[in-house]
């Protein structure tokens, strides 16, 4: 630390090893070692199942360059803990692998402002990583533990289980269509809509309610279609949804470009939401754990024999779905 | 499976999914759920420490445009076993998380091949990641599991222990040398060295019997005395290492530039060699222990009071060391 602090005040570049002191190390918690030797070193959790998971941002790609570094460090982390959500894990430790364009002390500390505040607001423990010089790129591997047989899987959706979907999808894609001019919404709206592209609220609380209770689960990072996809696929089912009953924000129910509006909402992406299926005799423990995890919960469709997704409007007709699920390779 | 070979046979680009499937998906061996679901699923193994450790590569900076996929594949996971090797961990688990410019079926699957031979070699087992579009880039997190109390950590170095080095440093920089043409080699040197740059043996067998055994190790990637200062630092002691006792590969003794093979030797730096220490009376387990391992241990110097390497040459003289390690934001 004091090597960092005589290099700013000096004025002189910050090196590796001072960004990594200054920025990235706290002292280890639960970790028996922490940043700063070749691996972390954690005790396994007698009787525990581990959750693994990993994503990779890159500038121009997942996020727009000039992102607020709060916001980004805070939404690194985020998507990471919706993939533990969507297990049903309890966030446990995490590493960073960075690259830096430049070091950038007010950068870095936004960054790690936003990083930190989310990972005490849900217990994660930062413990290692790596730091390097290169386009802006943020990967994250986030370890959770649950107990062993509880895992939300995307291969246990049952014909006649509820399709369930927490909060509301869409708005983080209409944020994105606003950012490119596409669409214009109102003050409050558009802020809403950034506030959910920027900062999502991994649905950490929920995941953990559904251990037990949902018989397969996703979150929706790719959009609602595609992702629910992933989970019919996986257990080998179909599914039947309402459009009516998928639940609308106020910026997609104002929106003046419905057609638009309805893309985002079945298959925009970026929305962290879960989507997941439960037995019909478990509607109300389903409620229950929503609202004790402070997430509205909709029941949108059901589980039926075959494969593939129907969504049906108000009248019985099969919605078309423009867009597929976001993939990396096909944009 | 079946849609890649379809896009294949097409003509048209693999999607993120088929990429996934077709390269990277293997069954799950200890997994209990690996590649495909929010997150992979491992039971905690009971009453070990977990190591974890992660690196990120760069095309253009850790390694050259146009690199051989295969020994691409090779290094990447490589680098994360020495990782593991310097902890004296046993290699178990990991999850890629790779950005590809474009989906070239050729790279993809000498890629994939390269990073699967050496993950069957150390049986350690690919159970996640991600893949997107972007400047190639690849980030690993390794995962190996070991006796809780005997990482090889790097604070654990005592006044009096013997400082020792695994095979021999300075190839891989002296390669590095050659191909920006600052040096030149016979054609058996420098397919000596482009194998140690392109190539390296992670020692993770020797890490593995220095358990109980080595006081501190660390691998080195940023050089002989950069990656021993760290030990020093760490530990709180000082080090002075004989250049005569450090082993010299022929690469580097027949090099005109003896200037520049002192630099290579000393502060090269990719090397992946393990440099540890380990009391005075455990010498000879020591040496047994490199030879069960299969490579050479040099005993190069000793634990001292105080702080910092001195490197004395064989009349006594501290040789000054012109380049420090690899700063990643220093160069």
């Amino acid at each position: 630390m004091s090597a960092a602090s005589d290099a700013a005040a000096a004025g002189r570049p910050l090196g590796e090893f001072e960004v990594i002191a200054r920025y990235f190390t706290r002292p280890a918690r639960s970790a028996g070692l922490g940043v700063g030797d070749d691996c972390a070193l954690i005790a396994a959790p007698p009787g525990l199942t581990l959750a693994i998971t990993t994503d990779m941002l890159l500038e121009g790609r997942h996020f727009p360059a000039g992102t607020d570094p709060h916001k980004l460090g805070h939404k690194a982390l985020a998507v990471n803990l919706s993939d533990l959500a969507a297990m049903g894990a309890d966030p446990r430790w995490f590493t960073l692998a960075i690259a830096l364009p430049e070091v950038d002390p007010a950068w870095l500390d936004g960054f790690s402002r936003g990083l930190f505040a989310l990972a005490d607001a849900h217990r994660i423990e930062l413990i290692g990583g790596d730091t390097t010089r290169g386009p802006l790129t943020l990967s994250i591997t986030a370890i959770g533990t649950l107990p062993p047989g509880y895992a939300l899987r995307r291969d246990g959706a049952a014909v006649g289980d509820d399709v369930w979907l927490s909060g509301a999808t869409g708005e983080a894609a209409l944020a994105l269509a606003q950012l490119r001019g596409a669409v214009e919404l109102d003050a409050a709206h558009a802020a809403a809509c950034r506030a959910r592209l920027e900062s999502p609220a991994p649905r950490v609380a929920l995941g953990r309610k559904l251990r037990g209770l949902a018989s397969a689960a996703i979150d929706v990072s790719d959009g609602l279609a595609a992702d629910l996809g992933h989970v019919l696929e996986r257990s080998g089912v179909g599914a039947e949804v309402a459009l009516e009953a998928v639940p609308v924000a106020p910026a997609l129910a104002t929106c003046h470009d419905t057609a638009l509006a309805r893309a985002c909402l079945l298959a925009g992406g970026d929305d962290y939401e879960l989507v997941f299926t439960a037995p019909p005799e478990r509607r109300d423990d389903v409620l229950r754990a929503a609202e004790a995890a402070g997430i509205a919960a909709s029941r949108i469709g059901r589980i039926v024999a075959g494969e593939g997704l129907t969504i049906r409007d108000a009248a019985g007709n099969a919605v078309p779905l423009a867009a597929r699920g976001f993939d990396h390779f096909a944009s």
